[in-house]
């Protein structure tokens, strides 16, 4: 790789997976709704979604973020919600919830399946992403999207420490990669804090964990606000036109 | 890498981590002894632990390995055997068992903390192992053993074709690599397919699922069987020696 670093263009850009090329969040968001009816016989449906959340932060460290956390997560809450009214008929119907999940389609977001074969004629793409390891082989397999992407990593956490490793182990430069996200907090700023490009394409519901927090927000280094990633190729040319530095 | 090739001597060693490096199985065995004394009161005991297999191998394809896959089929199997009549607060004693599972302390097998600082001074170390991303990388950093380790390699699966795609990947030929585990099937049979150098150490509790068939083991290819890991460097010494082709 070559050229003047202050003016690097980048030449390997990475993709989030979840809400950033397939849907992902709106499963989730579908499921909480169905947990709410399901225990709606059992008590008022107020306040369930936070105390989901709450047990699902309990419980990051030891389970880690995926589908299956998710289902033993619904379980805790539910027999907790219901103060252990809730009926084992019941807990089955959150195991086959999770399950349906599992089986869901994997839906490509707008754009996704034009942009990307378009940018690995001229890019090599990776995709980094975290949650269950099977999971996100599996939905790579089922998207259609693994011909384009030259490394999948699969990664327990999104820190600027896991991004500097897989920089070194890929061996390239910070300024030729590009990340692609929709969390600011685990797509973006890490990355920009590295000297990397960060390109931020929210999805319409952002899971309250990944929400950036306002201080994170204030960093020097800027990033890039993109509507969708169709706009992804006329930015990429705009940072690689001569008179942009 | 250099040499002849018919008498090559393997110069990256790969470990199993589950039974190989510290004990894992043990801590299954105990919770279906305690999951069978949660229901005994709901049913007799004969038969849990094929019951529980059967769900494991139902949810495979679809949960992968681990603890959190482990936990999910627990809640649906103890659901399944009491029909129906199992108690909130049981299922929440089996989400406690599966929290305890993961807090168990990492128990290192006699002999490896000896001999894998002994032989990361003279062979590249690394780990390949199956299970939960979080899990394995979790044990990894409380077992001690990390720094003796290049890489550490989480898959889904351990068949020929991700093997084969692991040594491209770390340029490493197939007479060069040796693997270490105790698994047959996952450990043994396929890098020796491979032409790479297999050895088995057995644990004293295999899982169901883990044992070869009888079939797969009429394989021309010869591995070795070893009683523990300290019989290791010995091996390797005797492979090294100019007589041995």
């Amino acid at each position: 790789m070559t050229g003047d670093d202050r003016h690097a263009v980048p030449e390997v850009i990475a993709f989030d997976a979840d809400d950033t090329l397939w849907h992902n969040e709106i499963h989730y968001a579908r499921a909480q709704q169905r947990l709410q009816a399901l225990l709606a016989p059992y008590r008022g449906d107020d306040g369930l979604v936070d105390e989901l959340y709450r047990t699902e932060m309990a419980n990051l460290a030891m389970f880690g973020y995926g589908l299956k956390s998710f289902g033993l997560s619904m379980i805790e809450t539910a027999i907790r919600v219901t103060r252990g009214r809730i009926q084992a008929g019941d807990v089955d119907q959150i195991l086959d919830l999770v399950k349906e999940m599992k089986r869901a389609p994997v839906e490509l977001l707008e754009h996704v399946a034009e942009v990307i074969p378009t940018l690995a004629r001229s890019h090599t793409l990776m995709v980094i992403t975290k949650g269950d390891l099977l999971d996100q082989e599996d939905k790579m397999g089922r998207s259609g999207l693994a011909p384009y992407f030259c490394h999948v990593e699969v990664v327990s956490a999104k820190t600027e420490e896991v991004y500097r490793a897989l920089l070194r182990k890929h061996q390239i430069p910070p300024q030729r990669f590009l990340m692609v996200g929709n969390s600011l907090r685990s797509d973006v700023l890490p990355v920009v804090a590295l000297g990397g490009h960060g390109v931020h394409i929210p999805y319409a519901i952002t899971w309250q964990h990944e929400q950036a927090s306002a201080t994170s927000r204030e960093l020097d280094q800027p990033y890039v606000h993109l509507e969708h990633v169709g706009l992804l190729p006329g930015y990429l040319e705009r940072l690689a036109a001569p008179h942009h530095g």
